[in-house]
């Protein structure tokens, strides 16, 4: 694939670790939330096998969290999620799909309670502020709604406990899956929660104080030699391999959340007002006619730029190859389609056509086994 | 400055006209509106030159075109707008501020209508359709939101009446600034607005059929060689000279439309209803403190990717450089920037550290002349 160079300006926003993660060599970016997200420093089948082995610092400030906040704080975020958050508790992290009226994915967030009045909502690749300003305009709710100054590092891969450790002391070790805390570093508090976009395990550290966070960023390259620590980021790779969906990729605004699997994070039964509940109940009572899949197929590249169609070998459309990347634990490119109903429970061969080639994949679960 | 790569994938949707504008030779791309915009050939000062010459014709497939249609789409496109779209007429464009219940700016698109129920609202870089939605879902209103499968040529520069005329016919040269209306290419139907995002006069194609778009792309090519039409894109040189706006450059969400030159786009005294109305009412009686002004500087190269402070002799800061690019016509830095009404009205001398170098500017008036 021929190589295009991105051209840099103030709409695509640098975070304050770009200028590091430059000396240290990072080579791709992509765009999200109108910012710059490293892709690659040398290639990301060495990062891949880095991470599920070691550690990695992760600059991905690009998850933007807005801020909402006052009186009818609560109301405007159930408002805009399928999930019912009536009962969140301060320190635990919500996944929480957000949908439209037609229940419709807008967004796939991590959702925190900061206190009483005030949510955060860690966003994927689309503009949430919009949309709950959308809200917030036409019902006239109390609220206060910004884009917070946060940007975010993630410690992540099987030794993350052990730099974590070395930097916070034996107390980050006490922090549960999907839980957030309040931890020092030199005088600074940083809110931490365990989470991140790989299942290697790891950190995410919400950076209020850039000054301790550009600080933190520093040493944790200098204290983390003997972890064999690096520069990294979402690993294509291994985010496929585990299932983790990307919005704009695999999932987005044609797809509801039972076809992505979000069943449990649906609760129309409960008694919350959320705007896509009728939608959602009417799509339930007729039942999804797609669902996200895992592919396999026998090619060893594959560059995608839009959805692809998949075909069985009738030549009828069984639906849409929607990521995909080799993959050098299974020697074959792994990815995440959109599969028609008719196509779930047969053996699941199709057919592809990759750079003119017709090449043979299986569909199979989530994540990629 | 270094260069990094783009790294694709579907989330940065390429558009019919990708293949082509890479087998042109373009070298670079931004991301605007999660799809591919391309922004260098050669040089964008030799574009620049030729575009002030000749005739280009653009891929800005990234206008997206968000549709509102239904028995409320008049309602919902004006609560978005403080422009009064009460009287709008079919066949006209309506360069019309969005803003949110703030009064603050959410995009600055071009809206047609094109027919009694339904919009079209041809986006900058911003999820235009989440604010739609939100509003819409929260006020419960009648109408149906997508972004529209259209994807728009411009077809730019002194000789683009010329050239157009060689394919539409003497009908074009009808078409007065700011309107729009319908043209056949080979038997398809093609809405074409004159319009776009340069000063050098041209035209936009709003395309919907895109097999008849594709053959309208080679065609312009093929018929267009005594005029030395050449592919190009929006020049960063031209739309600065220009005082053309950029979403993300040059105004963003803390803005409000009085700070950006839009006055007499706000219409706060009209009868009709929108978001932002009584928040503009009372920033316009308190009166706006800082606004956009163009400026000059005193040096070869800037790389802007961020807004850069500027100073005035005494070390105050007098505002922020938002936009800036060397132009070979001025043999200086041009640029836009947000200045502190303090500082509107003096001389305007200022100095700003670039590469760790200080260097002199002046603001000056948009455009700039």
């Amino acid at each position: 694939m021929n190589k295009f160079y991105i051209s840099k300006s103030r709409r695509l926003r640098s975070t304050p670790f770009t200028s590091r993660i430059e000396k240290q060599g990072v080579s791709g970016y992509t765009v999200y939330n109108h910012m710059l997200l490293p892709t690659v420093f040398k290639s990301i089948e060495e990062e891949y096998f880095h991470l599920k082995e070691n550690v990695q610092v992760w600059d991905v400030s690009v998850q933007r969290e807005i801020e909402i906040s006052g009186n009818d704080s609560y109301k405007l975020v159930q408002l805009m999620t399928c999930r019912d958050l009536s009962k969140a508790k301060l320190g635990k992290c919500y996944y929480s799909p957000l949908v439209d009226h037609k229940g419709l994915l807008i967004n796939d967030p991590l959702i925190m309670k900061i206190s009483d009045k005030v949510w955060r909502i860690c966003i994927a690749d689309s503009d949430v502020l919009l949309f709950a300003k959308g809200i917030a305009g036409g019902k006239k709710l109390k609220v206060s709604i910004h884009e917070a100054k946060i940007d975010t590092l993630a410690v992540q891969g099987p030794k993350s406990e052990k730099l974590m450790e070395k930097v916070f002391g034996k107390k980050i070790l006490d922090l549960k899956f999907f839980n957030y805390d309040y931890f020092n570093f030199r005088g600074s508090k940083h809110l931490i929660s365990k989470s991140g976009y790989s299942k290697q395990g790891g950190y995410e550290i919400h950076i209020e104080d850039t000054k301790s966070g550009l600080e933190l960023y520093d040493y944790f390259f200098e204290i983390g030699t003997d972890l064999n620590v690096k520069p990294g980021m979402p690993n294509l790779i291994e985010r496929i391999e585990s299932a983790l969906l990307s919005y704009g990729n695999d999932i987005d605004n044609s797809d509801n959340p039972f076809e992505c699997g979000f069943d449990k994070f649906v609760n129309i039964d409960s008694k919350v007002d959320f705007l896509g509940k009728d939608s959602l109940k009417q799509i339930k009572s007729n039942g999804i006619k797609k669902k996200l899949m895992g592919v396999k197929i026998d090619t060893d590249e594959i560059n995608l730029t839009k959805e692809e169609k998949l075909f069985d070998i009738n030549n009828k459309e069984i639906g849409f190859l929607r990521s995909a990347v080799f993959s050098p634990t299974f020697k074959k490119v792994v990815g995440i389609a959109m599969i028609n109903k008719k196509f779930w429970n047969m053996k699941g061969k199709f057919k592809i056509k990759i750079h003119g080639d017709n090449k043979q994949g299986v569909t199979c679960k989530l994540p990629i086994v």
